[in-house]
């Protein structure tokens, strides 16, 4: 029996790039959380310490704020597709790349140049790339978001559940359903509309979400990734993470009041957690486009 | 030298109750969470632990509960104002009622009972009351804000400061200014009209954050609750917490680019910290107020 | 009526630096994180933006490192009133200087200069000064920690508090009682033996913490500042806040189990909130100590 | 081109189960914080909201809190066993069962009752199970920590790494070296002594930090896993994510000091990260027991 090293990577976190566009005197922003993660033939560096292929993270930031004076800043998906390309091309020793971008919304105030941080989801890309010259498969793009927090005050039911000698849940035909969507779509390609996607995409989950009159949340899951592959011919897969932010109805009978869905305690541990993938029956296999 | 109690009070903090309102199929809610501190003649239960004079906390986070039934809940101040009262004119023991409120904002997404939460900010409360027999100067309601994130991408310059032998920053005439704005103000009265005045005093804030051309955030903060006290009349005191966010421009001379202010590193500590208050030369005095 | 500046401060928050001493091959660290707020004649930044008062808080970083070199890092509170006095010294325009620390604790793994983090509280003071020529009253010191996070599992009772219609708690003689201990007490004098007084007023508190028959919270909070005050005599007052950390027994009847004080539920929110203060009756007057 | 469920699995997440036991009059406690995950024939619940397959999450907490009591609580990889086995032996539609926990440690006060939260590690373990009556590779059991942060002082170099035109890093022969060691580690079998396996990985993770002298985080890594390997010989994989938490050297020149590696900068972002595997090479086969 040996010891061996297994899978590994290495890189730099939560990069933090503002990118300052001007039109005349009118300025544009992006503000992006970039990690970069490189893997390849970096066995020596793990068994002894040999350096030699070993690009430094603090070299991934530098390259991180170069491109975005570069090649400026647009899309995550593109930016974290140059940076992929850039060192697996770049290095010899470099196999693979994998960029992950969270974007921060900037809604403007009044004049040319002030911003004041918009919504309160986080719009987020996770790019792999085994290179430029890579044939098919070699490239992979999942956009998606997270902290997308929704509510429906009424329309959703509960009940018909499996009991067993633990059961104690009353069924409900009324209640609260909320929860934090974290949603993360795959790409057929590597050439969509990015933004239109992305915004097309959050559109669809929000109106499914709202529309979809609920007997569980894992029938809304269900109805929001759907709805998202149903609209956009350029995404094959969506995964799905969505806590039940329980409301607990109030009991005010002790208090001779009666609660007619009115008086809600949200709660915060523990909570429900429904997981889930819709995806095309023609979905190219590609587990690691997740990862 | 004897060891003797001082200043004390005690409640439940972080009620987090969701108020449902139905207009026809309507659904409108209100999401707030709420502490209540009461304090008065509470010697002997710190003494020997004799709790006859002590309201449990449970009965406080109850109270909460039946009051968003019994009178709804409109908006945080007059809420805090009817709970604040209640357990000063209920309770023999308690004197004074503290009642702290934070409110999530939800917009719609579409239908009737869908939302989806807005906003990075939230709206907040602070409210004292010594009972609603009190007479003038018993009362006092702070409205406020905080973690409106903003920034101006130019109009922001600082030099002219002082230096000493630990100086090494290089004057600016033009940065970016960002902050994440804490701010709080007194209302004169327990009378305003709470939400007008709210959205005002936001408006205001981000208005004169936009419209300032910034010698230094100090200068900035200052014309911020200046407009805030120019336009709201009901108000006579306002004070705000500023951390500067820095955002440092990158140095790209060592790989051969210039940097004429568009790529910046959003900095997370050490951050600058501003604090000041703006008050009207009439304002009552009422320390207390804050805290 | 016109709008005037009220009280105000500024400085560099959150300066993390840590200092490494060699005593031969055998390293020592200690780590903090200091913040700087500094206040006096400084009308003129924010009315007009003249930064010729303003020492950056650039500034104030750099001195922090730079003192940490030329004096070293030993305990807090002396670090802390040696970058206070510097401040109000040397600059003309500020009059006040206040300085915040957090110690985070290391532990030695093996070897001469290896430590992991230990404890899960930290350690902090808070060093007001208006130069070192000041006179009686012009300086003062308050040690503390927070998040020392304590329960016992018996020995906890509550019951015969008031009760009204809102009231629905049930008394109970045997409960665990938990809580995250913020604790604050002010120095009398500026001359402590500083890592002593600390490491004996927090063995204090969770001697008394433990030792303590409990009725309610709040006595056992009273017991614990007496008791630092007792055995310190450079001590004048000790300020606590300390969240009830709720552990609700479960209910098992509906599964056919009794539940003998084994089985709780750690809940997060709501909870119960304690403040109180225990001092000498010669303490002297210095709320600003504590802000 | 169809539309349709991939992979999903739901549960209740983050029930927080204190659990005491008397010996005589001495108390033990065991904190911990649970999520169950379920998955199996699931299809109808998301595409038609019949619920007849989905036994309540509120019963899945129920259960966790009735076991506590049945069983006690003794090593979290145990507890975890009983009840993945229990959902799925006892659940026809459900197949299979993953338990996520997580370990608080308390250190005793003085006295048989009395507390204090103790470490700044959390110890995990995440168990997987098709049921009790399953065949060879229908269990696994990871164990793990997190937020095992260590430093050392001096002993770490960094130097002859890969450039290019991004690259301005100085290397350097003597660096502090710190990092927040997530690691986790599986067992070969379902039977290992949990608790004395837990304590000696964890000595055998400090021992390495501590004692090697290293040339680069990715060798520290792999020496450490490699230790525990090496000296559990119920172990066949271990899998760490180490941020290499950067303590910048400040640079003193301009106020006329050196800086002999003695005062440093903690910074928080952006940081490095190295993530790898060690592994024997007899390791069967099982990567599902790490997700």
């Amino acid at each position: 029996m040996a010891i061996v090293l297994g899978p590994n990577r290495y890189g730099k976190a939560e990069v933090r790039v503002v990118r300052v566009t001007r039109d005349g005197g009118t300025h544009r922003i992006r503000d992006l959380n970039v990690g970069v993660f490189l893997s390849g033939d970096m066995d020596d560096v793990h068994l002894t310490g040999d350096n030699s292929a070993v690009l430094p993270t603090d070299t991934q930031k530098n390259t991180v704020f170069a491109f975005a004076k570069k090649y400026g800043i647009g899309e995550p998906e593109e930016f974290g597709l140059l940076l992929a390309r850039h060192f697996v091309d770049s290095q010899p020793a470099v196999h693979h790349a994998r960029v992950r971008l969270e974007e921060y919304a900037w809604d403007r105030i009044t004049g040319p140049h002030s911003f004041v941080r918009g919504g309160t989801e986080v719009r987020t890309a996770l790019v792999h790339s085994d290179g430029s010259g890579g044939s098919g498969g070699s490239e992979s793009v999942v956009s998606g978001l997270r902290d997308l927090t929704v509510l429906n005050s009424t329309g959703s039911e509960f009940h018909g559940f499996a009991q067993d000698g633990f059961t104690t849940l009353e069924p409900t035909d009324d209640r609260v359903l909320a929860t934090a969507v974290t949603a993360r779509w795959r790409h057929r390609g590597t050439g969509s509309d990015w933004d239109a996607s992305y915004a097309a995409a959050r559109a669809a989950l929000l109106d499914a979400f709202a529309t979809t009159h609920s007997l569980s949340l894992q029938q809304t899951l269900y109805a929001m990734g759907r709805r998202v592959l149903e609209e956009r011919p350029e995404l094959c897969e969506v995964r799905m993470s969505m806590p039940n932010k329980h409301h607990f109805l109030v009991d005010l009978a002790p208090f001779g009041m009666d609660n007619d869905n009115e008086v809600y305690f949200a709660a915060d541990r523990p909570y429900g957690l429904i997981e889930g993938t819709v995806l095309t029956d023609d979905a190219p296999d590609a587990p690691s486009a997740w990862q």
